[in-house]
């Protein structure tokens, strides 16, 4: 009975200390995909390139946050950015399907409501993120496809751009080497394109953007975005746009978004694991993303990583590939790091 | 000390014994949709036709496990049966889309491996759950959708059919009337579609089709169908193909096949959440799916049902609609039932 009267008055005082401070520790963390990275078959030059890229996309959406904006308003401002630079498979950058087309995926989630919205499959929405976004606030559905989710984000007035904008050159030439494979880029253990893109083999496999973070008011959400695999075939659809598997946010434990060879991220429903593995045993979200990744994932061979971030602003940043791309800010900290450390 | 070693013990003969039978109790669940069922917007006529069809479902799924088969073929069989009846709302039987189109998806799951295949936005595949096992065995993806999805099908030389396939009078009559509403049909309140078809509005909102099983090996597999939602638009995907959603199985814990208001259950990543509930906080296959449907989704404002079997051969079969087609069989029991008892 006493340590029952002591936990109701812990819970109570940590209420009123909520309630009195009217705000929650504001943090933003992104990542820019997870693969075979290492310096050692990357220059400084290219290195340098993708710290300024998450560090753009990182001040952007953390200003969001800072001016009192709300943590669905900093992922998708981080993402968009990150979907606007050619340096990430995601947006503008987007690796070309066996097609010579390019075809993208996204979801965004809001850890408040539960509300969530995805694309896959769209070839002329300029940031997919947002067309996420609108399935979530403006349709009565989560997950909208193909040229019926094109359709839709043009009668939301989203930007729409020709197929031609995706083109990059650096992505092309990756094609045009992975295509002597005939086979779906898997293979993650060097890059063996000749490519003059990036420092990893991130764009063939684990090229993915996402961002998660917690603002002022405790609402949590996370956003997501990719060009999928190059080379790839048959409308293959990874676990970016699949809430649970890519894509989660729930308040009551935390956002993740993830990055990695999507099969077994839907596979393991990684997402929406870590966030179990803290409601239903108690974890940290450390402990349950360190569970999840680096031991369920490389168990069963599943390579990548994922960001997450509880309500307290506690964060986690595993992966159990070479490297991932991230960067994360809060009132007291903030980074930006490829390799492991 | 004493307990650890009864324990053990005890878990050690449960090894013995399960080693000794070297066969677990097959079990088969299948469902036909969930939705506004009651005896008073039916007649005993269309009541009959729907057991009929269940009936026939289950007797052909069962009899492969009774044969030694495996619980991947048993489930597979049983929805394949379902797809080509015209009575639910899968494959033959699919409902039209806003543009008069028919766009199916499927999924399965294997318990043993965790393997998973599914499609989503297929028109021309006569049995989507068997395009959902070939893309798991003979794919290196999980999810393909649209026309890749069918030039795959295509390939593995699965059964094409023309358009007109899907078109039964009932569901085009259906969208007739649906479409005079000017939305999507969500309203499952009652049958405003003077319809001939169900005695139910299941074929507007909670048609799916779905079958869990146990094969005497001790492996659990799951799959689920559906031809979406009437007068739907933009290429909507609800939750069948999403694995941890709509579909889901793993030896550990359950196979599950959830046919519901698809958007809730993507939110709250319905099967993977029974599996957690399970995993994580000990609850039984029973325990955990009441818990996620008549209490987390009932919440939510999340209509519909599930079926779900653990290894041991226990069934959960809990709906918060008005009804739910199902059937079951074991070694001890069977039944098709569509109403409350």
């Amino acid at each position: 009975m006493r340590s029952l009267f002591l936990t109701l008055a812990l819970v109570f005082n940590l209420d009123l200390l909520a309630f009195a401070q009217k705000t929650f520790p504001i943090t933003l963390i992104i990542h820019g995909g997870a693969g075979n990275i290492s310096r050692t078959n990357g220059t400084p030059e290219k290195e340098k390139a993708y710290q300024e890229g998450l560090q753009a996309a990182l001040a952007a959406g953390y200003a969001v946050l800072e001016k009192g904006g709300t943590s669905l308003d900093a992922v998708e401002t981080a993402v968009r950015i990150m979907e606007d630079s050619p340096l990430f498979n995601a947006g503008r950058g987007a690796v070309f399907t066996a097609d010579g087309r390019n075809e993208l995926d996204a979801a965004i989630m809001d850890g408040a409501t539960l509300k969530a919205g995805s694309v896959a499959g769209v070839s002329t929405i300029k940031n997919p993120v947002t067309a996420a976004r609108a399935v979530m606030e403006q349709s009565e559905h989560v997950m909208l496809i193909g040229n019926g989710a094109e359709k839709f984000a043009q009668e939301k007035k989203l930007e729409i751009v020709s197929p031609e904008y995706f083109y990059t050159e650096p992505r092309f030439k990756q094609l045009q080497k992975i295509r002597e494979t005939e086979k779906p880029q898997l293979d993650h253990h060097s890059d063996t394109t000749g490519s003059t893109l990036p420092i990893i083999s991130e764009g063939k496999k684990f090229g993915t953007v996402g961002a998660v973070a917690l603002d002022k008011f405790g609402n949590l959400a996370a956003a997501t975005s990719t060009g999928g695999m190059t080379n790839k075939r048959y409308g293959r659809v990874g676990d970016v746009p699949i809430i649970g598997a890519g894509t989660y946010a729930n308040n009551q434990t935390c956002a993740v978004s993830a990055t990695g060879h999507g099969e077994y991220f839907i596979r393991y429903t990684v997402a929406h694991d870590v966030s179990a593995l803290m409601a239903y045993k108690g974890k940290t979200v450390g402990k349950a993303a360190e569970k999840v990744v680096m031991e369920k994932l490389v168990k069963a061979g599943g390579e990548g990583g994922l960001i997450a971030l509880d309500q307290k602003g506690n964060m986690a940043m595993p992966f159990n590939s070479g490297g991932m791309f991230r960067a994360y800010k809060n009132a007291k900290t903030s980074g930006v790091k490829i390799f492991k450390e």
